[in-house]
């Protein structure tokens, strides 16, 4: 995505909605929200539209879209502002801080949505399903806690049915085809997953930690 | 598969190279070969390509085909006895019965290929990668050994990536399209593959159990 030269100022304008330095917020995120409920992270929200629906849907939980590129969630951000939600922040930052900025135990979910497959091996530890990642995905994790993961490329799933089984993590569904499972009248599409499916298969996982 | 007439004469005629009392030869399976060396079993053998070829690419392993229907097996008795060898014998019988006729340990790998799906979640319990089945593969598979699975099926693959993946075993291979995968190039077919793949894609799984 090109560089958008509103974005600084867009999100310095909406500071209401989109936090800029997370590291401050470490312990107190519920108050940012209208009310204190269960805590669910997408990690790589792009441009916005599944954590956005997903907040639509659900009032009982409170959202943080995390996105590591400015103009990608100054996008996001936009489209939310058409229609504000009271339990939907976004966090400008890297997936790779989770641990920094979340205490332990103090996410129920968290969805990792079409993240780049960094198909080369040498840069297998970029993945967001890499052993590392899953290591601080599982300090802010509460017990009963969930990873909800989608994508398209064949490779990452392959990938990451290993490291989640290695982990170990257990996992609670499994879908090869998601579009064409039962399970995908409740699917909120991302702005890729909508673009790219007629492509080919969705691959779904839903996995918790082992305690 | 119709009725064949010929097969019970045939099976009789070939009993160096075919066992229909395998609960007699429990402990006595390495008599029956040229020489004693690791086992390999495949249960649902069907047709025999897959053994077969595998039996004449590894001569260094000795090979038991087993399947349950004896027409089909009788056919796959056929094929062999075209280029008979001394490191592979097909047996009469339900793969359900394996810790009946092997002992412990007493296997290297496990193949099972386009078993039957059992769609039906009635039926589950038929399922080859259900846990009863995974239990008794685990009583006669040797502690370094694995199962290799393929299937074409998407359903049973997703069924068979959580069974295994609670029992708990631990993955080693995954492949969600078998043949545009690299490790293609020593995949040895079955017939059932040669004929159906061009259908979509071949998903594999090698997994071994956590000791």
């Amino acid at each position: 995505m090109r560089n958008k030269p509103w974005a600084d100022g867009y999100i310095k304008a909406h500071s209401d909605y989109i936090v800029t330095d997370p590291k401050n917020w470490l312990g107190k995120w519920q108050d940012r929200f209208e009310k204190k409920q269960p805590l669910n992270v997408e990690v790589g929200t792009g441009k916005g539209q599944f954590i956005i629906r997903n907040a639509q849907e659900h009032p009982e939980i409170n959202y943080i879209g995390v996105e590591l590129q400015k103009s990608v969630i100054a996008t996001a951000l936009r489209k939310f502002m058409e229609a504000p939600l009271p339990n939907l922040q976004f966090v400008l930052t890297d997936g790779a801080d989770l641990d920094e900025i979340f205490l332990a135990d103090e996410i129920q979910k968290i969805f990792l949505n079409f993240s780049d497959p960094w198909p080369k091996k040498r840069h297998a530890k970029r993945r967001l399903t890499s052993p590392n990642f899953l290591k601080n995905y599982q300090k802010v994790l509460a017990p009963q806690g969930d990873i909800e993961f989608k994508t398209d490329n064949r490779g990452l799933f392959e990938y990451t049915l290993v490291t989640m089984n290695h982990f170990p993590m257990t996992f609670d569904y499994v879908s090869l085809d998601l579009h064409q499972s039962p399970e995908n009248e409740t699917n909120i599409e991302t702005e890729y997953e909508e673009k790219f499916s007629p492509n080919g298969p969705i691959y779904k996982l839903i996995a918790h930690f082992n305690s």
